[in-house]
């Protein structure tokens, strides 16, 4: 009875598990922007300084096929949230063929209120929820989190980028809830050269403020979306130049120091066995910004941008004592839309029945050692660029970036090259996939010959479950085709008392351009 | 007093350590032959199928930055039980520059009788040695393991490559001891097609008998040189199909089982805290077998045969209950050939006085925590191809193979390529070497810019140490320059009893020839 539109899909559910014990309050710290999957100690980092992180792997379960909804941020993190494609929640686009979509200030679109995010459906069961970080769904007041079902936010709507001069483009604001308390780089230094910042600081600070109010009163929700290892990257003085990895890894380093006080926190107030946390990241490490502000996807092709390996599979890690026993690794591959799905199950809730759901119920895999059989998809905007089920992946088409992008310099693979595969065209496979093996060939270099039975089983398999896929499929509107410079933050809500308004120019909406 | 040859040269040596209480055992497993760094679960492996290595590290020391002594078998191995490089021991070509040279059957050379070998000088401290799996350093009779120091071997001299034809080559013999009992292909059996072959089974009963046997009477040093993952790659029925990596990870899961076993049997024993116990392999996982064959360097570039990082970064579990404490983690830079060194510090012995030992007394890392200061020299052949000091890595020379191999599909680093660092020329840099930082940039894809500061206090330190170390240098006689037919495995020692004797051709010595 519970998850009918899922069910609508190929792959059986297990019967649904009995929610976890009334009033379990869940943290999910999707933070750590595109950490990527080699990032963690755990997951093989060489210089295996994210003890904390390590240490609540061993204390829970270890995800090493878990994966984005997308190679990019927002999309997502809006798929997080809705538990959905960014293909039916609207986060892509359609100005051009498989182009990935940014979330600037200048974009009109954001997620729109026919989309039912994890917060509003848990106000049902009592639950409180924050967001501390990025947002990134959209900044335009109808946008704003706290019309999503936030309670509290305490954050920016866009990625730290800049400083802006605020005359062309207005610094990012910070909000505390409904009102912008400064903006980065007036209120909320950055400092550019030494990579100084406090903000890592602050928002641990948050997010412990907000678990001890709500501990003994209500269960919560509270999202962790920070940011630290997105470039340009930054710690705090304490952590600066702590790290073997350079500024990247300081920033890694205040994450998991972060997350470790979060899960004491937990302890102390003695509510570690009524919480589940899961740590992810929303896109593979940003190669691009390699070796100083970006980081590792460990054995995998490519980064962020790229629907390879390293552009999607993160690291994941699922802790909650007493219930998750500890040391657990589980093969089950999981997605990032499964915390929506996944956190409704804990909380008592089932998913809308009036549309479909991507997310799977982890519960079974978390809790009995289950694995479940489901397909993933790898979107690039309006385009399912690859699929995998079991442990082979068909890339129907491949890109990395053109080759005009490319002798310019922009890499998302650099040092990687595989013929035909990483390539600068994109090319068109649908016809006969690129298949590989992901357990022999975790680094896609090796294709299956098509000649193989293997390729031809698994090629069927994958096709079929694609056409279901495809069928029942109802793209959203797009939210990330129009852009618009009027629409930036120059007057967010709050600006007034704080005399920071800025004068909007005059609007005019255009197509964004991506240009890969 | 202890170290002397050592404390010549630049780095600084801890206050020497007591040896171990008296009667230490140690085995040694350096184990899976061109197994990769990143192969382990604990190192990262996506599939986290070495649930034995994975406890081994919990229960004791993971070393992250630990080499080989050469990114090929033969000479790593000698100089894991000389203590010394291979440029020292003769284990290297003088035919052309920067060659790696292998140790088929047809070579006329082997371990010189004046290198004194780690169980020659365990013998004064009464330790009983045994060798299980793969000796390969020279197969004609004054080469033979028992002349060297082993009081018993069951293994073969040479890879198990074949089937021969037993007219233009003989098949392998696989010796107990002085005389041979068989050989592969033929009492040895292993199926090329099913990659069927019982012998890790045997290797490891092998071990365990000297274990139970040795237990209560000397204290021992074992080695444990199976051969399973190097192609042609093996595993018995039980574990065959049983990995999600193919055939590779069959071979190393019976190789991780089997290690279980004997760790079992040492605390069955109650001699865990009187045994050290050491895991690694003999060069990076050979790439060019991949995926069916060839294991994984994790984030490292390349592989077997270059001196890029995973050429020769190993996976390097220490374990002695009692002694080492559980779960830990060391940076120290690590070298094969510190077990030479570090084996008979435990054995309240020092290394010999007379010659140059590059191999360092882990001992104050392994009970201390400590990090000693120490180089690691990435040699090809006669050339000293990279250096690393620190997280700094100088490359004086970079190769991966020529062009004409290459273009043939002999690829040592498939899907990676950086431009001007895996070059098919040799390259010369030694004016001007290229630098990695390896904490921030341990695939060694973003050389430091030759204006930074950074660079240049690299050079300058790793140039001192350079030069100190070639100037004190006293090359070995060169054993791998003479190949001739006569000389390989046509009557070993004991074929008469089993008929099993060929006859050789004509004697007629030649020039090897290596191709890279």
């Amino acid at each position: 009875k519970k998850n009918t539109k899922i069910s609508r899909a190929w792959w059986r559910l297990p019967k649904p598990e009995a929610p976890a014990a009334e009033g379990a309050h869940f943290s999910s710290p999707c933070s750590s922007l595109q950490m990527g999957w080699g990032d963690l100690g755990v997951y093989g980092e060489p210089s295996r300084e994210t003890p904390n992180l390590d240490r609540m792997a061993a204390e829970g379960m270890l995800f090493p096929n878990f994966y984005s909804a997308n190679p990019l941020c927002s999309p997502s993190r809006a798929a997080l949230l809705t538990g959905r494609l960014p293909i039916r929640n609207g986060f892509y686009t359609t100005n051009a063929h498989a182009r990935n979509a940014y979330t600037p200030q200048e974009i009109v679109g954001g997620i729109p209120d026919s989309e039912q995010l994890l917060p509003e459906l848990l106000k049902k069961a009592g639950y409180v929820s924050k967001i501390v970080g990025k947002w990134h769904l959209g900044h335009r007041p109808q946008f704003h989190p706290l019309k999503h079902g936030f309670d509290e936010w305490f954050g920016s709507p866009n990625c730290h980028f800049g400083p802006y001069d605020n005359k062309a483009r207005p610094n990012i604001p910070v909000y505390r809830d409904w009102e912008m308390v400064g903006r980065y780089y007036e209120e909320f230094p950055i400092n550019l050269k030494t990579g100084e910042a406090n903000l890592t600081q602050i928002y641990l600070q948050e997010a412990l403020d907000f678990i001890k109010r709500q501990a003994r009163r209500h269960p919560f929700f509270l999202y962790w979306a920070v940011d630290a290892t997105h470039a340009p990257v930054y710690a705090s003085k304490p952590f600066l130049g702590t790290s073997q990895r350079g500024r990247y890894g300081d920033a890694a380093r205040e994450i998991d120091d972060s997350i470790g006080k979060m899960l004491e926190v937990l302890h102390d107030l003695h509510i570690a066995d009524n919480t589940f946390v899961f740590f992810t990241s929303d896109n593979g490490a940003a190669l691009i910004s390699a070796p100083e502000q970006g980081g590792s996807n460990g054995p995998f092709l490519c980064g962020k941008q790229t629907t390879f390996e390293g552009g999607m599979r993160e690291p994941a890690l699922a802790w909650w004592p007493g219930h998750i026993a500890a040391g657990q690794v589980s093969h089950q591959l999981g997605s990032i839309m499964d915390l929506f799905t996944t956190s409704l199950a804990l909380a008592g809730l089932t998913p809308p029945r009036d549309r479909a759901i991507d997310g799977l119920n982890l519960l079974p895999a978390l809790l009995q050692g289950r694995l479940m059989d489901r397909p993933v998809f790898y979107y690039r905007g309006d385009t399912l660029m690859a699929t995998t089920l079991g442990q082979h992946k068909a890339h129907f088409w491949t890109w990395t970036n053109s080759w005009e992008n490319f002798r310019q310099g922009i890499d998302f693979c650099p040092g990687q090259n595989v013929s035909g595969v990483t390539t600068h065209n994109l090319e068109d496979h649908t016809k006969l996939p690129l298949i590989f093996h992901l357990g022999r060939d975790p680094g896609e270099r090796f294709p299956l010959s098509f000649a193989s039975a293997e390729y031809q089983e698994a090629l069927s398999r994958i096709t079929s479950v694609v056409q279901q896929h495809q069928e029942a499929l109802v793209p959203g509107q797009p939210q990330l085709n129009v852009c618009n410079w009027a629409v930036m933050n120059w007057a967010p809500p709050g600006c007034e008392k704080l005399g920071k308004c800025l004068t909007p120019p005059e609007s005019i909406p255009k197509k964004c351009l991506w240009s890969h």
